[in-house]
């Protein structure tokens, strides 16, 4: 029995590794599929970085040891594509920014892990300006296209990810998630992306977005993908400040969808959100609600946390990270990024700790939820992909950073016309979201 | 059998829980003592706020449940000393600023902790102005006197809490740490601190020194003394955004003396340490080697660690926490301190992240130490008490910074002269420090 690398460079993580490792297909011929589409879909400027002879190099290298029986991890094989926001031994890391860019000496943490579990790393995909942005849009390396949805962005800021695998360019992707820019992409592409909770992976060689926000995301094509690879990047890593040596392991996914307190967001109205955007939501959410048998969601308001506000609190907090980060890089960014950086730096070290209590008090608040509710369910974008020739809404991100400045873990589904369902719980609950999202994800006919 | 209150008001915490469980002592003529002696000693400028009435109402209400058999926790009628740092409900909180302090609604979630255990809150120790400095000096409220070195300082900032108990004042008292300002004052008044392992107790109702490093504080007479107060005040407190849901116990501590890896500082002079202080340090070290069997304490350097430059660095980021959480109450502050805080004010939001990045960095090369030892042993201060009269070395701070920056917990222990000796280990080594502590404070007479 074979499998067509040209339908498997389109399937899921999960029958990727079944054909893999069934002897359907070999790694060499998976990845030339993957190779031929990135070089076919040169006009979607999803990657910024591709080794295509390291690459085939490492997926005949992975033939070589399934022929000996003897794998080297559960991704032996897998073409895997990886944002460029993450450093990969020998490749720059440009970050959307132009000029010279720094070639990396080690792999980012996560990036390693999936090199140790076998994955064939493709190159790498391209994002936002300096990793600062929702939209896809790049002015130096050109605005990132969405294959699900022609004619409008993919989303960002890992927007390269989202639309290389919309495009079948690969089996899964790594993605960054600061306020959303695994989710975003994912949900204007129409994929399924995780944000784990705060700190479970490490962000050793992840470029600065906000070090007290930042964590690796995945970008997949069903809810199972995510389950499959998060064991493999999670763990403590003494060379990220924020790892933990003492873990607790993330909780089980011991739910019983009769006692699961289920919060689902009722004031989109009030956050902006697109009539349409809420339409689809609402009728979403009533296919979903015998999931939870007799504990019917309860309608919740997210207004009062003024998440808008506090997410602009933390750009300010970015600015400056990014500021401190790169330095003279900056000297070539483009003039709207050289302005709102300008800002910042004109910003005091006491704006910067009046904005670091802000995102204190919302940790808080989001906590206070959790005491009522074991998930919250809200859209995970609050309008359609932009086009590419009109400006971006200025709040894309403000429904994902509910999650993010509360460290929660955060689960996208896609749903139809690039639009997305968002579950968050409460940090550490990852697996139950996983599990909870995959019979979602059956029920509601989320595209997935 | 019956104690002497004021004999015990000078004892050990332990022995004070002893005579009140035996009630060879009641604990409103054990709080009167107390009370007697803080009246006797209002030179010392030891407290900023007492409440006598209070005090002896909850004494009697003590009395009368334990005459009852019934004692509310293992602190019952325990009369303790808290640092002006924290709220106490019905008290002014004036964190050694001028002018009107706002009256607390709330208790810190520790001083609730000790009020829930039984113990009578006495009231509120002195500080610092601002909380911000390490001397016992305050221009306002008067400098905090050294009781067990009279014409020199208390040390600071929570110099009140370690004068009060070097006087007899209280059984234990409640300081905050954030660069050392339980330990330092401990070590200049002859006493025992413990600076816990950073998130394991709440902040919540702490004055703001720096958020990422600030941690409550112990100052008792006795190592046990610590080990009696710690599990009575961790625990997660869901209003404190750095607690965590997800904790795991500290690591019991399953050590046995001859597989101790210790590392023993031995680039004291590098740093600035006094002769008379390394040499006190080199003896007491000698007395204490035959604790680690035939593991051999073995020397190291942390000089290239560079602690006082990141010491410097957060400097700069508790000023501008502080002009962030005090605003207009700085008006009224000190020229000195008002110079300080316009210097970090002229700081911009860049600055504030390049020192964040500065911090992350210790993190990590703490980590690494921790990698080759279980435990490190240096001075906790680098010169005697200073005079009164005499302006105080600038490097108070920098060998208790070590532990604070890199959130590893750290135990003083006092050596004569108002010296002492440090113990510090990786985070959530708590407990493992204080059985070793008590083992060294044993073999090497330090004076507990």
């Amino acid at each position: 029995m074979s499998a067509s690398p040209d339908a498997l460079r389109q399937s899921p993580l999960y029958r990727v590794l079944h054909a893999l490792a069934r002897g359907e297909v070999g790694s060499e011929a998976l990845t030339a599929a993957c190779l031929d589409a990135i070089a076919a879909d040169a006009g979607l400027n999803a990657w910024s970085h591709v080794d295509a002879d390291a690459a085939l190099a490492a997926a005949r290298a992975s033939d070589a040891r399934r022929a000996q029986g003897q794998p080297l991890g559960r991704l032996d094989g897998v073409p895997v594509a990886v944002s460029d926001l993450f450093d990969v031994a020998g490749m720059p890391t440009a970050v959307g920014l132009p000029g010279a860019a720094p070639v990396a000496s080690e792999d980012a943490h996560v990036v390693a892990r999936l090199r140790g579990a076998g994955a064939v790393i493709l190159g790498k995909t391209a994002v936002d300006e300096a990793g600062f942005g929702a939209s896809g849009r790049n002015p130096h390396a050109g605005d990132i296209a969405n294959p699900a949805h022609p004619g409008r962005l993919a989303g960002g800021s890992s927007g390269g990810a989202a639309a290389a695998l919309a495009a079948g360019h690969a089996a899964a992707a790594l993605a960054g998630d600061t306020l959303g820019g695994a989710r975003i992409p994912a949900a204007f592409c129409g994929l399924v992306a995780l944000k784990p909770s705060f700190a479970e992976l490490s962000c050793r060689g992840l470029a600065a977005g906000l070090r007290r926000l930042d964590t690796p995301g995945l970008i997949v094509r069903a809810v199972q993908d995510a389950g499959l690879l998060l064991p493999v990047l999670q763990g403590y890593d003494a060379a990220d400040p924020r790892s933990r040596k003492r873990r607790v392991p993330l909780a089980p996914p011991d739910w019983t969808p009769g006692q699961l307190k289920a919060g689902v967001v009722a004031d989109l109205d009030v956050l902006g959100v697109d009539p349409d955007v809420i339409a689809g939501f609402e009728a979403v959410m009533a296919r979903v609600a015998p999931v939870f048998g007799s504990a019917l969601p309860v309608a919740m308001d997210v207004a009062p946390l003024d998440v808008a506000a506090t997410r602009r609190a933390a750009l300010l907090l970015m600015e400056a990270e990014l500021l401190a980060t790169y330095g003279e890089r900056l000297d070539q960014a483009s003039a709207p990024l050289r302005g709102l950086l300008a800002f910042a730096a004109r910003r005091s070290a006491v704006d910067y700790a009046a904005a670091n209590h802000r995102l204190d008090e919302h940790i808080v608040r989001v906590r206070e939820l959790f005491e009522r509710f074991d998930v919250l369910l809200l859209p995970t974008v609050a309008s359609a992909p932009p086009a590419a020739d009109v400006a971006e809404p200025r709040n894309l991100a403000d429904l994902t950073a509910l999650a993010s400045l509360a460290g929660c873990p955060a689960l996208q589904l896609p749903l139809p016309g690039g639009l997305g369902l968002q579950l968050v719980g409460e940090p550490g609950s990852d697996l139950r979201l996983l599990e909870l999202g995959g019979i979602i994800a059956s029920v509601a006919d989320t595209g997935e």
